[in-house]
Parts: C-alpha cells; sequence; structure tokens
C-alpha cells in the first residue's frame, strides 16, 4: 500500500483561469469609496495595479487566458502532482479516500508564485518599476520577491515585525533575491509613523503592513503594490490549482465529494475550491466544500458579513467580507498566513450564499494533525497547510464512524521547512491553544465603518 | 528567453541502477581489514549493513534492478526536471547551452533520499528495527529520518555538534519525524567518550560522528548503520539521477560535452555522472567530467589517493581514497555537505585514471555564482550545489574567452531553504574565504595508516 501520484504532463499547465463571478447565482457586492459611499471604478485603482489586473478584478468572464510569458513561467514547477494517501488512510485506519494536491514544489516553497508571477508580469509589461507588498510569515513576500527578480522589477516587502524578527530566514531569503525589506510598523510612511506614534513597541499586523505597502505605492508613480490573497485577481491566478486538480481526479477515476481548504485571506482555498464550485453552481456536479480557520482568527465563522478596510490604517476602498475588524490583532499562533483580520470578498460570499461551510480549528489539533500526515505521507506541511490536514482528518474520521467510504481533496499549500521552530515547539509542549478573543474582536468590531452599502 | 523544462512521465523512473565497477578499466582497490590487512569480506560487514546491501557494494553487474517498493517510493518526487538555463546564460552573455538536473523537489530537499529509501527498505525486509546514522550539515540525516518514519524503523542520528547547535532547524525536522538527534561527540558510545576525555569542547567532526553511529550498529543485533555517500551502494543509489539525465537530454535534442559536480563525500557527483561516464568508458559517447571541491576541504585535489579510515575512532575498514587524514577537522564554512575528510573511493578511483578532473574553489566564489543563480533562474540552491554553480559559470565563463558553444550539465543537489544564514552572513559581508589548511592537513595525513596494501 503505497502513496499513489497522479501526474499530468507540461502540455496540460491550463490556458486559463477560472473567473468565479461568471457562474454566481448573486454578483458580489461592489467595493465602495470610503468617502464617497459609491462603487469605485478602474481609475480608483489605477495608482495601485497595472490596467490588465483590475480588469480581471472586475471581469466577468468566465475563462481568462493566461499570458504565454505566465505560463513559461509556471513551467518551472507546474503541474504540481496531486497524491493518494493511502498512508494516512491506513493510519486512520478509515474507509475514506484522500487526495491532497501538493503545491509545496514550487521554488518558493508555497502556491504563492501562482499569483506572484503573473503580477510581476503584468507590471513589468505595464511599464512599473518596482512593486512593494507586505508579508506576515512571508511565504508572499519570498514568492513575490523571487518573481520580481525574474522579471527585473525592483521589490520592496514591509514585513509584519514580530515575524521579521521571529523570522529572520524569511526575509533572509527575500533579501537573497535583491528585495528590501523592512519591518512594520517603519518610519518610512505616513501610516507606519502614526502607528508608532501611538505604540513604539507595536509588533505589527497584516492590516498595518498593508496600509505602508498601498501608500507608497499610491505616492510614487513607478511604484505599484500587490497583493498576496483577499482580492479577486488574487484569487483568480489560484485557479490553476483547482483546474489541475479536476483532470488528477479523473486520472485518478475518482471525484471529490468534500474538498477542504485552509484559509487566512482566502487564496488557497480559492485555488484549489472555485473551479469544482464551478462545476456544482453549474449543475455539472456536486460537491462539500469546508473552509477551515484558525479558532484564534475565526473571520468566517464569527465575524459579521459586513463593508470593512482591507487595512488598519484604512487606506484600502471598503469592501463586503466577513471581518473582525480592521484593528483585530490576531494572537501569535504559528499559521502566521492565516492571521489576517479579514476575508476574501469571494470567498465571504460564497459563505453568505451557504455554497461552502466553515470550521474554526485550534491550534494543538492542527499540529497533532501535521505531525500524523509528515510521518504517514513523509511531507512536512507548513504550519497553514495543518489546517486543512486537519480538517480532512475531521471528515476522514467522520466517515469511518459512519462506516462510508468518502473521497476527500485538500491543498497541502505549502511546506513547512521555514517553519520548524513551531515544530520544535510542538514536539516539547510549549503550543497552546487560544481562548477564543471575543473582547478583542468586540472591540474592533465597533471600529466598522457606520456606512454599510 | 524562458526558463525550459525537459520532464518524464512517471514511468520513465529507472527501473534499475546503474553499477559503474562492470565498466572500469582496472579494479576498485578493496577495502582492508585494519587488523589483518587482508580484503574484507561479506561476513565482516554484516554487522553493519543487511545482506543485500553488502552484496550491492561488491557487485560487478552492471544493471542492479530497483525494487518495486522502493519505485513506489521514488514516485513521490521522481522523476526530477531538468532544466535549460536560458536566463542564466543571458546574464553570462555566454554561447553555453548550461543544462541542470534539480533535486531540491524531492520533501527532504535535497538528492539524499534517492538512497535513504533503499537503504530503509532492505534494512526493513531483513527485520532490522532501528537504524543509526551520523549527519553533518542534516541533509542526510533529514532523509534518513523520513525514510525510517515511512518504513516504520527507528533512527538514531549522531548530528556533529557544531552543526546541531548552528543548525537546529535541521535536527527539528527530524525530530518532527519521530527521530531521535544527538549531538556528537557524545557521552552514548566510547568512541564520543574518548573524544570528550581528550577535549571536553570538541565541535565535533563527521569521522567522529561516523564513529559513535557505527559504534552503536556494532554491539546490537537489532540495530544496523546507514551512510549518505561515500559506500560504492550508496553511489549506486544516486544513479537515477545521471539515468533520467541521459533521457531528458535526448529530449533537448542535445548532449553534455562537460558534467560539473560538487563532492563531498561523493555521492552526489556519482549520481549525475556516473551513468555518463558508463556511456565514455564503454566507448559510446565522450564526455568531460569536473568535481568540484571546497578550497578549505581539498581532499581530491590536494589529499593523497592512500589506504585511510572512513571515520576518526578507526572503526571502519581501510579503505583506499583521495584523503585529508582521518583526523582533520575542516573549517566552518556552511557548505557542510562538504566537510568529510575523505572521497568516495570510486570517485577517487575515476581521478586516479585520469577519467575525472577535480578542482577545488572558494567559498566566497561559490555563494557569488548561488546569488546568481538564484537570481536568474528562481531557486535559491543550497551551499553545496553551489560549488555546482560556480563550476558550471566557470565552464560557461571559458566559452564566451573562447567563443565556443557547449553544452554544460550539472545537478542542483538541494535547495538552500534551510541555509538561510549563510546567504544572510554573506550579503553583509561576513562570510571569508579560508587559507589553504596546509599545516593541519600535514598533521592529519602524518597519522596515516603505516600499512598501504
Amino acid at each position: 500500500m503505497q502513496t499513489k501520484k497522479y501526474t499530468l504532463t507540461e502540455d496540460r499547465i491550463p490556458a486559463s483561469w477560472y473567473n468565479i463571478a461568471a457562474d454566481l447565482p448573486k454578483p458580489l457586492a461592489p467595493p465602495l469609496h470610503p468617502g464617497t459611499g459609491q462603487p469605485i471604478g478602474p481609475a480608483d485603482l489605477a495608482p495601485l495595479f497595472p490596467m490588465a489586473l483590475i480588469a480581471q478584478e472586475v471581469s466577468q468572464e468566465r475563462i481568462i487566458n493566461i499570458p504565454e510569458e505566465v505560463i513559461q513561467a509556471y513551467r518551472q514547477w507546474r503541474p504540481t502532482p496531486l497524491f493518494r494517501a493511502h498512508h494516512l488512510e491506513k493510519v486512520l485506519d478509515t474507509p475514506a479516500r484522500i487526495y491532497y494536491k501538493y503545491e509545496g514544489t514550487s521554488p518558493a516553497g508555497s502556491h504563492k508564485p501562482n499569483t506572484a508571477y503573473p503580477q510581476a508580469y503584468y507590471n513589468k509589461v505595464e511599464g512599473t518599476q518596482r512593486l512593494t507588498t507586505e508579508t506576515g510569515a512571508g511565504q508572499w513576500g519570498s514568492a513575490l520577491s523571487i518573481a520580481c527578480a525574474y522579471y527585473g522589477l525592483e521589490c520592496k516587502v514591509f514585513m509584519v515585525k514580530i515575524s521579521y524578527q521571529q523570522k529572520p530566514y524569511r526575509h533572509g531569503l527575500m533579501e537573497a533575491f535583491g528585495a528590501r525589506v523592512t519591518p512594520s510598523p517603519s518610519m518610512e510612511t505616513n501610516a507606519g509613523r502614526a502607528i508608532l506614534a501611538e505604540r513604539p513597541d507595536s509588533p505589527g499586523s497584516l492590516g498595518i503592513a498593508i496600509s505602508e505597502a498601498v501608500e507608497m505605492a499610491a505616492i510614487d508613480p513607478n511604484t505599484k503594490y500587490a497583493l498576496g490573497s483577499v482580492l479577486n485577481h488574487v484569487l483568480l491566478h489560484q485557479t490553476v490549482i483547482g483546474l489541475e486538480a479536476i483532470e488528477q481526479m479523473a486520472l485518478a477515476e475518482d471525484y471529490p465529494e468534500v474538498i477542504v481548504g485552509c484559509t487566512g485571506g482566502g487564496s488557497n482555498f480559492a485555488g484549489i475550491t472555485f473551479p469544482f464550485i464551478g462545476r456544482k453552481l453549474r449543475g455539472e456536479q456536486d460537491v462539500r466544500v469546508v473552509a477551515v480557520e484558525p479558532a484564534a482568527c475565526p473571520s468566517l465563522t464569527k465575524g459579521p458579513f459586513a463593508y470593512d478596510f482591507g487595512d488598519t490604517g484604512h487606506l484600502t476602498p471598503l469592501v463586503k467580507m466577513h471581518t473582525l475588524g480592521s484593528t483585530f490583532v490576531p494572537a501569535g499562533f504559528h499559521a502566521g498566513g492565516l492571521r489576517y483580520h479579514g476575508m476574501a470578498p469571494m470567498v465571504s460570499h460564497l459563505l453568505d450564499l451557504n455554497i461552502i461551510e466553515a470550521i474554526a480549528v485550534p491550534q494543538l489539533e492542527t499540529f497533532s494533525a501535521g505531525v500524523l500526515f509528515a510521518r504517514a505521507e513523509g511531507i512536512l506541511p507548513a504550519p497553514e497547510a495543518n489546517h486543512a490536514v486537519a480538517g480532512a482528518i475531521r471528515e476522514a474520521l467522520r466517515c469511518k464512524e459512519e462506516g462510508v467510504s468518502r473521497a476527500i481533496l485538500f491543498n497541502l499549500c505549502g511546506h513547512g521547512h521555514f517553519d520548524i521552530q513551531a515544530y520544535m515547539d510542538y514536539n516539547a509542549g510549549k503550543l497552546q491553544d487560544y481562548e477564543y478573543p471575543a473582547e478583542e474582536i468586540s472591540m474592533a468590531l465597533a471600529g466598522l465603518p457606520s456606512f454599510q452599502g
């Protein structure tokens, strides 16, 4: 009984991305200008993004072609493998058929290059000289640094200060590729200076780092901004994962009855699930879809579906999403990529329409799942991916209880080679679960914009 | 102009390993018993290795079948990709055609699982309960830990103490897979205690760690020993790399005129080059082969070809190899996988027969090459692999000087995600080249066994 791999040849890299907007039963609520309360137009976004990406952000076309230059870049690591987890099934003694797509073979070790390369490419084509971005745990900053080096763009990364201090190797990686990395909040922007004036020892947050990166792009015409998740065009780029997985499940002569994805900003979740959800929405084949989020940052399961800012400094448009409030700073759990106060509007919208489900899982359960998976399957997952593993194991154990064999698919979005400290802490019994941060969330939600569309 | 990948489908994983012993113009000098001076037989090795591996160690058969269970394990990450480095060629402005095989997509991030899985498999089949091994930088210990978890064997790793302290994440990874990792020299073995009695603050060395691992296996019938390089059967397992590369070069409609490999113990070098050297020895197609070693541990270019011990504690048989003396402790340069006093007897033998060449490259040149490669090709190499990159760049620049286009192939044996500190030190100007350690080598060589076969 061995792990079985389903591989696609290089000519099966998708030629186009899948845009779920085309199949929605109800359109997404528009982003609003915080001053006027009016839907924003392309011109409002032009200082931040190249026109090609703005067009993708609002497109209603189901199929969006991938430029040949991006497919060339994808060829370095795509198509990624899909595995049947026979070993894990055996350890769990479950009748479930567990499959996982593995995105950790990319040179950045995660799914993030799927959008880093096209974002850098479109910027290059439209003459951008420099990209700014934010990064938490560093997966996104690493991927964008590599893509910028590839296309000859400068890269400036605002890295959440506590992560910058705790994960020096992450910014070391970005710097090896030539990026300039600044701990955030910094003195380089108004947004950073305002935070530091109020709280000089601020550990930073993704929301703050986004404000700094956006501000720097907004004031310099040669500089644009890149985001690693949340936005429609970012989710769109990640759909190569699910599009490949559909073909690979066909090779396995199977189809998932349940798909499990971890959710931080929503891009990895969208990548694996949207193409399958599209088939469900078009009446082609049904599927249950479960989003798994950390119990200590439970935007989907505990946050209201409301208009909110994407950043702490309130420089972004208002978007309708599940949010814990733009000033919420989550506890220091190890899945840094899931520590965002909001959730992609598109993922939030699908939950609101009851097309997907969501659960929150505590930290210790995710690490227990990750170690079990690693020893069975030989791959150490990133802490973010452990949430998907934990969700898949819950489903597999339910199959066992019910005596039913179901096909379960999840995305192993990255390897854990940068997160060994977390595993060492877990093995030493130093990791903890966090109480539901009711008071902090309630305070942050009190600051929601009063205007709600 | 983009990076081009040559991929093989899963059914092209080699069905057998290539044994260069069958094609040698002159046989390898036999390993000798240090007491009797007589060639050792299988019985002498039986306490340490399962019979299947001993048979491979001395086999003269050209083709050795890979067990189906090992091919199943290989399927997780093999065949690995081969790339044409168009970007790097452009940056170097060279007429050379540069190709690299990339082994960093394995779950351990290096080529080491190619032998870790078969070694664990044969031990499992023959009833071994526990494997001991040594590790320097940690690539080998990681790979063996993962393979032992896969086959349900216990794993005990003696890790060079200075690496244990400087690279905690490496043993954290092994421990996540359930291995027990001990800094070496330790108080757990006679060999370790003897070293510590003489020098309590010993930073350890590969030679010492080998002594400890061998001793522990020798005294316990349920425990056997696994080595990550040097031995014939280890080099044999790595030939899947070169066998795949031959097919992939054919896909590229090209053939290497020069192959460059980095050498520490010799396993990665053997993996990429031996199948090509076999074709050369059989008169099928010529090729120049260049071994690249660190200037601070120059066994091939500065060490005599002589019988020596594989370990510092003198528990191993005597093998004829290029050696700097079994008590030589190299300087603390960052390519930990290349810090071994000796060199695989088979690689040494090929150099002695003038079938291959060898050069030594200083540390700063290797990191400069690695950073250039990373920014051009989007993959951060391990410091060991930087030696191969540096050698390939030297060859490419020679092509430019001579105005000749040659095909150059090298093996990028692992990614540098575990070695970011080295890159940070390099970027900060903190890395140094090391003087040729003439005195230390001369002292260590004075301790060569007087009996020389």
